[in-house]
């Protein structure tokens, strides 16, 4: 899965900001893809990016035009087809990481069919992948592991990716969910490839390479959420992991969809993260721990980052509030 | 996936008895839903039940043929389609666990259609689960754990399974493997559904039930399996155990397939099973050891199962050698 870039993003008819996440997360992490965006009548989310029609985007060179909001039901609504189709007649790529495909309506697969052009629908892998065989490669990974699902693992491996890019380090995100994906341009969602090859994927997309360069792995789900637990534990023994980073969201007071399970104690999470990650790779540690403490204000999320760091003894960070760079000053060179 | 019993046990030309071991699994574990066998020139297994035609099958009332060899491959031969389509001609339905599917040949896609005859090809789930919701469900559960996969947790479950009918005790075997699909003739295949589900798919499997009935659910793989623990997670989550069965064979040197990795120790095994057992049932505990001795002699036999019985204060048992009582002993009425 490779996207053409640049991207038109497109907002559609978004009932609101939070609502075009994806094109957001592509203009904060990646503005260099974002040429404009494209809003219909009605749409309440704007990123500040040139508005552009589907044919100034491919005056433009826009690539791809990729679908950057989400309606009610993560689905593509028939209002967006026509805009979609008249992409595709422009000569770009269409993308997205919604519940059903781009592929499966039938004017945007003929028509895609007829340009030559790819629909890429990344919430769908459609390779094939090998069983792990669990040996060591070059290069050093890191992987951040949450005590619960959305609790910041994606922003905090982006910004530790920009961090360690701004040092002039080696570094390169590996997405393996629908908005990091469509973020970085390639990837796999590892919770839609077959059971049996969720790691086997992720060693596929973080194979060999240069000793002092890092892959900072999206990380997914938690070991103690008993929906996506299995996901995360065939990503920790693919990433195969020299560092790990903790991600935490404090006020939380239950799994996220599971109103009968607590979050669990950060230590656990970390106990047990390292005793899966050591199997692979007897070396993992953890660097830090990643709070997301948009819920507190100043001076409880400056007590938590503290409490915490004191606990533990490691580098604790909000990668909004304090950057992470004290995360990046204990990843060897 | 449920199968129309009773079967015609498809042997082909089964190059040894080994080749033939998912038709030997039904005719010990399901002897009833064996009416006879087919095999082909120069078929070199033997399961000492009627050599049957296609149309002498058909006579006897069988509802499906099983396919219960593997060639070299594990993939449907070209020169056994002429026989499944014979059976499909007289009304069965097919059935088989190997990587290509019945479905994909088209001589016999085209005949299960116009006769209105199902394919079913039990590695590969079609069907759609939902996230698991781990809650809590009704009736008891048990699930065999490995050290490593393939040392003996689909023949426990079933032996496990016998034991409590035996003594009059409500118990159902639930398969979650090709081979086990087949014997008992129904069940998923979790390792073959997508990451997201799989311990959706194991609730699923396993529903609310009397409070004084066990489900006797097959393992997979092993949590120190770096190429399959992930499924192994979800599994355990999704199964919510209330009793585990660890399943050891000693005299393996590496883990199956990966010999760079040793076979983790016993008590490692058993405490990280009862960690993962525990986020969706807290009282779940071991009710037993089951151990593969058939590379041992009796006297080393004997000795493993007396000194890993000291060693854990548990049952120790070979399904084979000893039988399975010891167990059931602990299974709660």
């Amino acid at each position: 899965m490779q996207l053409k870039t640049p991207y038109l993003l497109f907002l559609g008819d978004a009932p609101d900001a939070l609502a075009a996440k994806v094109a957001k997360g592509i203009r904060d992490w990646r503005p260099q893809f974002a040429v404009g965006q494209l809003r219909m009548d009605g749409c309440q989310a704007d990123l500040g990016l040139t508005d552009m029609t589907v044919a100034e985007a491919a005056a433009a060179g826009a690539g791809t035009l990729v679908v950057g909001v989400a309606n009610r039901g993560g689905i593509i609504s028939d209002s967006w087809v026509s805009v979609l189709d008249s992409a595709l007649e422009s000569g770009m790529e269409l993308a997205a990481g919604l519940h059903n495909r781009l592929a499966d309506v039938p004017a945007l697969a003929q028509k895609a069919a007829q340009k030559g052009l790819a629909l890429h629908d990344v919430r769908h892998p459609t390779q094939t992948f090998s069983v792990a065989n669990g040996k060591k490669r070059s290069g050093k990974r890191l992987l951040p592991v949450g005590t619960d699902c959305s609790c910041g693992k994606m922003y905090t491996a982006l910004a530790l990716e920009k961090a360690l890019l701004e040092r002039q380090r080696k570094a390169t995100f590996r997405a393996t969910g629908q908005t990091g994906i469509l973020i970085s341009g390639a990837g796999v969602s590892v919770d839609a490839v077959i059971a049996d090859f969720i790691a086997g994927a992720v060693e596929w997309l973080t194979p060999d390479n240069d000793d002092d360069h890092w892959d900072i792995i999206e990380g997914q789900g938690s070991l103690y959420h008993a929906s996506f637990a299995g996901v995360t534990a065939g990503l920790i023994h693919g990433a195969q992991p020299d560092a790990l980073v903790l991600c935490h969201e404090p006020t939380r007071t239950h799994m996220r969809g599971l109103p009968d399970y607590p979050v669990p104690d950060m230590e656990d999470v970390m106990k047990l993260s390292l005793q899966m990650a050591r199997l692979t790779n007897p070396k993992a540690r953890f660097a830090g721990i990643s709070v997301n403490t948009a819920n507190l204000d100043d001076d409880a999320a400056d007590e938590f980052l503290f409490e915490t760091g004191k606990r533990f003894g490691l580098p604790v960070v909000d990668p909004v509030r304090t950057g992470v760079d004290a995360i990046v000053d204990q990843l060897d060179a």
